[in-house]
């Protein structure tokens, strides 16, 4: 398989958001995708894997739109049953979202790998991009929190509602985890590298702690990223949380130092304007515009400006 | 655990119909079901238990009636959505009925008997009647076709929409598989013994065909059977097809023989009070009377009429 000119590092859903918007600026059959796997996790023996099954559902048109997750119109009947019978059901899985990891985790008990499974999903649903997990080898994301518990990602994010109490974030079986095939030879032969406005520490930083891929991304060097902070917050999720957990400054410019080792380009936001010098002067090349992408015409912008800068970078 | 006084072996619907007329006759707290899981099969790695889950689903009320099976009100938004991602999605599995085979299927996996899964979720469902699985051990019933082809129970049964081709049974896996927990002992233990009205060869056949049930069956020799054959036809299911291909008369009478061995008695449908005197003939007291439970109150005198004449016997 030849590699694709364009391959984008990416997250759950503000990644979607920005891919949805980067398949129209470029043909589908034109991009790669690297998903995050550490958010990955077997509820009741089934595998779900949140970042690819949100990938996968928003470039097939089929998201839940108010969510950003699950299918549109989907319903939790067998949810609904489930937790009549047991204790744990606290993760939202819709009925034909079941399905997806029913087939799943059945494809994986016969031998299948992660990347195949999700390229034959991908295909089901009508999506031409190619996604590849980062990594078929568990490598799950644990938060450590204040009081010693080390949860997982889902856990602290969904069942304990994201609190403020995160002492740090293991990405130690990220570290020990081999990429999947086709990973490093996506990123070394891409001419376009990409990083989705995704959480830097919890969906970029499991993908760039897996063997072999920080690596690759510094002899790049030239990825543009697209800040998922504006305005000094982010736009979804607790990723001011987990970058104050680790010292770094909840901000474009913080964003920026986390990727200055990877990057030659970051997108931010208007809001974010007052931050292009410092930015600038961390070795980055910046494009200012309106990122919020409520609408696919924002993010196909967002995302062209994202490829512009990757031209000039 | 104390044995129960009544003990019934049960296959699917007609059994079920039956145990609800039971339980109105005895208190729940009273009976042990034994039940058939030549039927069981992995769909999609979840195991599915057909005639565990029917007399669940039935003693709790809650069983789809005009079918026999599923839960009343199911929707099928997964099974409709697996359909789109495999190509073997032809069993029926509603969506609330999935929570049960993704429940089994954890717990197994965990490391839990089907003894103990079947207990639990019994107890989820609130049902007070003890159930409890044949064997623990894989017991597949194969079906031989007339081809030659060798298909699992509910592959000749629901794919292939049980057709006139059987050319014989295969209980082979049933004969190496150990009675589950407690199998032998409620048996052996039981004041009555009573053989729901269900198929024969492929529901009660199994049942006997597991090690060391039949010997204790042959050893009481005091069994209540009631006939699921009427006026020469099975009330439901492909009873006939599956009598025939081992030679077996598809009446009443047939039925007789079968069971000859192991029961003290039968009761038989007024449709075939002619047949009376011939099983009485071979060593079976009969009960005649309205068998087709088209409601709780005749499943009631069923029950009642085998009760009596295990009494009697």
């Amino acid at each position: 398989m030849p590699v694709r000119p364009v391959v984008a590092l990416a997250g759950g859903v503000g990644a979607a958001r920005f891919l949805e918007g980067l398949v129209q600026a470029i043909p589908a059959s034109d991009l790669t995708v690297i998903v995050n796997t550490g958010d990955d996790r077997d509820f009741f023996g089934l595998r779900v894997c949140p970042d690819l099954d949100i990938v996968t559902y928003t470039l097939a048109g089929r998201v839940r739109r108010d969510t950003g997750w699950g299918l549109e119109g989907d319903t939790f009947q067998a949810l609904d049953a489930l937790r009549g019978l047991r204790d744990d059901a606290w993760f939202q899985l819709g009925d034909r979202d079941l399905a997806t990891h029913i087939h799943r985790s059945a494809r994986l008990a016969e031998g299948a790998g992660l990347a195949e499974v999700t390229a034959e999903i991908a295909e089901r649903f009508g999506v031409g991009v190619e996604l590849l997990p980062m990594t078929e080898d568990p490598a799950p994301t644990v938060v450590v929190r204040n009081d010693g518990r080390r949860t997982h990602f889902e856990e602290y994010l969904v069942r304990d509602g994201s609190p403020d109490d995160v002492a740090s974030v293991d990405l130690s079986q990220a570290e020990r985890a081999e990429p999947a095939p086709g990973v490093i030879e996506a990123i070394r032969g891409a001419r376009t590298l990409l990083l989705c406005p995704s959480n830097p520490v919890v969906s970029i930083g499991p993908i760039r702690a897996v063997r072999g891929v920080e690596a690759e991304l510094q002899r790049r060097g030239d990825a543009v990223a697209v800040s998922p902070i504006v305005g000094g917050r982010p736009v979804k999720g607790p990723a001011d949380r987990l970058l104050r957990a680790q010292g770094t400054e909840v901000s474009a410019r913080g964003v920026a130092g986390l990727y200055a080792g990877i990057a030659s380009g970051l997108v931010i936001d208007q809001a974010d304007a007052g931050q292009a010098g410092e930015i600038e002067s961390l070795g980055l090349r910046v494009s200012v515009l309106d990122t919020l992408m409520t609408n696919p015409a924002i993010a196909r912008s967002v995302a062209e400006a994202a490829l512009a800068l990757a031209e000039t970078s």
